[in-house]
């Protein structure tokens, strides 16, 4: 049974998405701001560095005292200082044929133009040293501001504040970051066959596996899941659920194992009961047979997802996930893409942007990976283990042979 | 001037990294689990599904009763039953000519082989349905056991606990996860020209970028970072820092800043005390001018690199994040590879493995990344924010022309 999973339409959900707009912005410690995103542009506040440094362990000096190293006699400079690391260099004066003793980092005497590596010179006893190598004006030394002037572009807003990113804002002395808020996601799993996980079941239940994958796919987008459980399929009781998620207020409202045809109905009129505007009536189609379902209440974004946990999962990448991001300020659209060559012929419906699922096979010497379908029937948790991704058919292509590169979007 | 980030010996450290073990285990709520490491194989403790469950909305039938369906009389069938959701079916025996009206993942009657889709059929007001497709056995089912047998392996020790990993253990009703403890990670900055990141500098000082950088990648990297702080340049300082680190104890102790000529031996020195194997005479030698310095104290292992910020990230991602990996217990080597074309000429030195800074300019319609060498001096913050990750050059490959293929290992 072929049982590709199919979504149509995510670029017309890509329009949509525009409809709304970033969170508020708070300012934290920079120490809790991995992985934010920046709700402002940065500039350098100081320029960087703040004197000009050594980049090497060596002497300070004029480089055209450095000239003609072949001569005789040898090129000597006398020491007359050093510059201790962590003190000031630059009242310092050097004269011509001096070398200043300096540290990697340390300021520079004001006249100094070089540096000459400590294993480029011969020290001598009286004091001097015998210059084996010429250096060049510039060599071995940074000047101040020039890897950033005060007031220059350092990066933009909604940067993701990644390790490096975090890095240089401690070394420009930005010790609190102002980030855009994380969006709150209340997850809801519907269905009368649904437990627990950690409950015995019965013939009939069913352990509610969305409630752990979403929280979990939530945080991992840097959203703040907030899980309010099972909820049997009765239409008061998910429409009493709902409406207390979207007056907490949460900004994504996630209910899974609504959208088949015989539950759609409850998400569906629920939907429709608290939706401020027509967004209800644009959701996008997923197949086999797995609409979506999208209304909005206030600034909450309502979704009803498949129940199934692989199909429910893939929504997730393709669609809740990118809106998380643009709550979150974010400018990237979340989605983690590599390139694969097709393992096989897989074959697409004409005219219909598609996604499939494959796993991927690394291969050596430098070539891409090869992605395999991951057939699975519906309802399976095999494929969520299988599958590394899904593969993108643009609605141009009909058909990939085997060999043909493409484009994968990688679950984590 | 031209400033690769040269390492040379990483796969010297690969085998240094073998002598050690991962940390011990811990058994933790499954919410608390994500991105942990596995500390056992997981096999199936029941059937999944636990019974046979019909994929669709529609009819569970006996297969055979829809041969035909093009034949006059139409194909009818007697509804006789419906199954309720979280309610057992297999005590209803299904009769030729018989059919139960059953849901999305509702138990099957004991000898229902296949479910009719709801779509697939046409309801008449007797209580029988006519028959529009004929479905094989098997279809819109899955059996008892058909994703996973009990007993079955699922996934392997090492696994990282991804979303949906997390989401297979809850259906499975494993709510408790049996995983590696994180490994402790101490950071030191040592230096006298240090300053915290919040202090205003005076000439001659810079201020702290390590500590930040380092404990945001450790965190990443699902260690814990244990931030020491500044030590200044003295023998006993640091010796005392080091020897209150390793009898915390934590598990990796990270030293930068000490590994300038000037520099060095203090680190060296605090190493060659506290060291009990003779790991601190094996070190990778990284270019240019940048030697690393490992030791080992018990099972605490201490790394010394370099001060400037980008090449102490770069040798975080080289070394210190696959030694994290293997303490962790995973399966993996923590490199996030991808594949891109050489931007330009990219040349190395014969016979050494060699990693280059570079950016990634990404390309539409299916083309790989470029690279493109991000030149900087030493001690310049920009190549922390321009780089996108390291370019490999493998030993055997002396120069990269335009457009040639090769491996960057991410930043994140």
């Amino acid at each position: 049974m072929k049982n590709f999973f199919h979504l149509v339409g995510s670029s017309a959900f890509a329009d949509l998405f525009r409809e709304f707009s970033e969170l508020g912005t708070e300012t934290i410690p920079l120490s809790a701001a991995l992985n934010r995103y920046a709700a402002q542009e940065i500039v350098a506040p100081t320029a960087l560095p703040p004197f000009s440094r050594s980049t090497m362990d060596g002497y300070a000096v004029r480089a055209e005292d450095t000239d003609n190293t072949h001569q005789h006699p040898p090129r000597m400079l006398t020491v007359t200082n050093e510059i201790r690391m962590g003190y000031p260099g630059h009242n310092i004066i050097l004269r011509a044929g001096e070398a200043v003793r300096i540290w990697t980092g340390g300021e520079l005497p004001d006249n100094a133009d070089a540096v000459i590596m400590i294993e480029d010179c011969r020290s001598l006893d009286d004091g001097k040293i015998e210059i084996i190598r010429t250096v060049a004006p510039g060599e071995n030394i940074i000047r101040a501001g020039e890897d950033y002037q005060r007031g220059e572009f350092v990066f933009g807003k909604g940067t993701k504040l990644c390790p490096r990113y975090m890095g240089v804002l401690a070394g420009l002395g930005i010790t609190e970051a102002n980030v855009f808020k994380r969006p709150e996601v209340g997850i809801i799993s519907s269905g009368d066959e649904l437990v627990e996980p950690a409950d015995s079941i019965l013939t009939g239940q069913i352990r509610d596996i969305n409630s752990t994958t979403l929280a979990a796919l939530v945080t991992e987008a840097g959203g703040i899941p907030v899980p309010l459980g099972i909820v049997a399929d009765n239409f008061a009781l998910l429409r009493d659920t709902c409406r207390a998620a979207v007056n907490r207020p949460v900004d994504l409202l996630l209910v899974s194992g609504g959208s088949s045809a015989g539950k759609k109905d409850f998400t569906q009129a629920v939907f429709k009961e608290l939706d401020q505007s027509d967004l209800h009536e644009r959701g996008a189609a997923v197949r086999p047979d797995k609409p979506l379902l999208i209304a909005r209440h206030e600034n909450c974004v309502l979704f009803g997802l498949p129940g199934h946990a692989a199909s429910a999962m893939a929504v997730f990448y393709l669609f809740i996930r990118p809106l998380l991001m643009r709550f979150s300020g974010a400018n990237q659209d979340g989605f983690q893409r590599i390139f694969v060559q097709a393992g096989e012929r897989i074959s697409a419906t004409a005219g219909l942007e598609e996604y499939v699922r494959v796993r991927l096979i690394p291969r050596k010497d430098a070539q891409l990976p090869l992605a395999i379908p991951v057939y699975g029937k519906a309802g399976f948790l095999r494929p969520l283990l299988e599958a590394d991704g899904l593969l993108v058919l643009k609605a141009e292509c009909h058909v990939l042979n085997q060999g043909d590169m493409a484009e994968v979007i990688l679950f984590s």
